[in-house]
């Protein structure tokens, strides 16, 4: 690889690394090139001392940097936990199930940057029809940070009803705004401020609570989450001097043990115990009686058990299984760009229908993509063939 | 360590490997020195080129050998494994829940090593009294290989009807005779005749059946042994010219979540996502209707759920929560010997009662004994105090 044509020491001094770490991240694969039309970029693969997994360094003249979005760290019991987290204010977020979206402009550029620093073609262009982005005009320093939604979106499928604009169910909320370089958030009431000021979808505070009594509002709000079907909460200080902290309902942990078990032996092992463990400390949390405990153990039970059997039962049919999801595109170009994404990001995929639809807004095309999970296929296929179980 | 004190080339040759590679397993720490009062043994604690994990050789003139008892390979589904898998006849015997063992005589000395490798003095004083062991002096080449069942043992203590005498529960039964420096297996009926001859107790075969139609059997048996709530079948060649299979019932993969998820931090991710899959192949094979489905997803959702929360609960309360049993000493010294062992063996436990009770063998020492599981006591005390969760 050529790492002499950009100038590494700018590099380390924009990231406040040595020139020696910035080596040992190339040596250890940690940083990697990568690009996305004529624009390239480095991107850390894996936190590396004080610089977040999802950093990527644009290799233009100036070196632009757009930092990655910190994980999120979870509370398993909500007292104490927020209580010796927190400052002294609480402010409760509705957290939504998609996928984490960074906006920057670049070199007068949009663009849209999963959460592990790939410029995702279908984003960023989703992201420039349903955003008014003039923000990134006058603030070319900041990132918009947030969550894409709805089923019409390759990484994290889920129906939102606000999303739905009956062709397509698709949404971008602002969660965060944060200064680009140094990963800095704005306050909370400033984010609101600036979205309300450029007509800009953000998530709305469900509450604002002091961190005391906090775990007791957020035990209701999460039961009305749980029952309506929705994944939690984020709980963040108002002025962001500390890290969010999330929390998500029993309907989420049972969601996602169904689709992890869907293709369980590509994703069951890492999936499972969290979720269990979540359960109990919730269950215990919550001073569950023994029948709200039966009840919790027999959605788990369930969540677990039965798509696993469909599964089986599907590729002993002779299917193959696959996560399967519809997205609508502008153009040819745009799906074949999409595609060979998908491709580069080693993702094994089928299109498996395709059809032209008339919208609002003109000819659209609806594609079925299906990606697949080889192991889980290939790995029954065998045991139901035979093969020995270590 | 000192080596050169044993003759390496001896040892190498009687093992079938070369001089370099035993010198490689002692650098990879795969073989280490153990002892047991005065003998000294070298222990494989890992499966190394044909040797198994386990294998122990005893540092006497002869450097006499007992190999490692091989793994069992499990079927996943008893359709069409079996078939693929054995000659012509299938011999089901039941599996037992307890601890496999190896009994040998060496240097006039009757020891019974754990699976691992280690003599154990517990098992060793047991075996002696349980056991008329003539066998081994007319056969000093053979190892006794079987389960040492019953509550008071301290690896696998689960109660068994059969092997209880009042003030204890305790008994071994034979399942396999193989010659120790070979691991050869003697054919089952040749087992059975020496067993008779020398009356030892050993596992009696349930049935023996055609391979073609093996599985429509045992699914029967499986069924029977679920509800009266036993572990499983062990599946033989008669001449045991091909390495037998195992077979677990539902009763077992639930009470195996059970125990590992009472300690949940130490063994639950180790334990789960197995456990799940066997039962997710058992009920596609077993063409289990919809409500049955949701039964098992019941019993496995309250077998990892329920002693989770049961666990948390106690920690809460400020209890350590162990793994107990009661054990049954003949003298002080007993007692000491095995308690010096398990420390060896790096196990945490805890004195909790001992009491002398009188036997018709006269007097004895029950002591019962926790074993404590640091990790998932100490992790839980840090959730609940408020430590963020990954």
């Amino acid at each position: 690889m050529q790492v002499t044509t950009y100038d590494l020491k700018k590099i380390s001094e924009k990231l406040g690394l040595s020139l020696k770490d910035i080596n040992k991240a190339f040596k250890k694969k940690i940083l990697r090139e990568g690009e996305y039309r004529d624009t390239r970029t480095l991107l850390f693969k894996k936190n590396f001392k004080h610089i977040e997994k999802g950093t990527v360094i644009f290799l233009n003249e100036n070196l632009d940097i757009v930092r990655g979005y910190p994980k999120t760290y979870r509370a398993l019991t909500l007292y104490p936990t927020i209580k010796k987290h927190f400052i002294d204010k609480v402010v409760i977020e509705e957290k939504l199930n998609g996928y984490n979206t960074r906006i920057v402009k670049i070199d007068n550029e949009i663009y849209a940057l999963t959460r592990s620093g790939y410029i995702c073609p279908f984003t960023t262009k989703k992201a420039k029809k349903l955003l008014n982005l003039e923000i990134l005009d006058d603030y070319p320093n900041y990132m918009l940070c947030g969550e894409m939604i709805g089923l019409n979106n390759p990484y994290t499928p889920y129906y939102y009803e606000e999303v739905d604009k009956g062709y397509e169910n698709l949404g971008f909320y602002i969660f965060d705004i944060k200064e680009r370089e140094t990963n800095k958030s704005l306050p909370i009431r400033d984010r609101i401020e600036l979205c309300e000021k450029y007509n800009l979808p953000y998530v709305k505070p469900l509450a604002i609570v002091n961190k005391e009594k906090a775990d007791i509002y957020i035990k209701e709000i999460i039961k009305e989450l749980d029952k309506k079907g929705r994944e939690g909460v984020v709980l963040k200080d108002p002025d962001m001097d500390v890290p969010p902290l999330k929390y998500t309902t029993h309907y989420t942990q049972c969601e996602d043990l169904k689709s992890a078990f869907t293709f369980f032996f590509d994703l069951g092992v890492d999936f499972i115990f969290s979720r269990i463990v979540r359960e109990g400390f919730m269950s215990f949390e919550f001073r569950e009686s023994i029948e709200e405990r039966k009840q919790r153990a027999k959605d788990l039970g369930e969540s677990i058990l039965l798509p696993m059997i469909e599964t089986i039962e599907k590729v002993a049919r002779g299917e193959r299984v696959s996560e399967d999801f519809e997205l609508i595109f502008d153009s040819e170009e745009d799906l074949e760009e999409f595609l060979e994404f998908m491709r580069k990001m080693k993702m094994v995929i089928k299109i498996k229908n395709v059809k032209k639809i008339n919208t609002d807004e003109g000819l659209k095309i609806k594609v079925l993509i299906g990606k697949i999970y080889n192991k889980t296929n290939d790995k029954i296929i065998s045991y139901l063939n035979g093969t020995l179980w270590e």
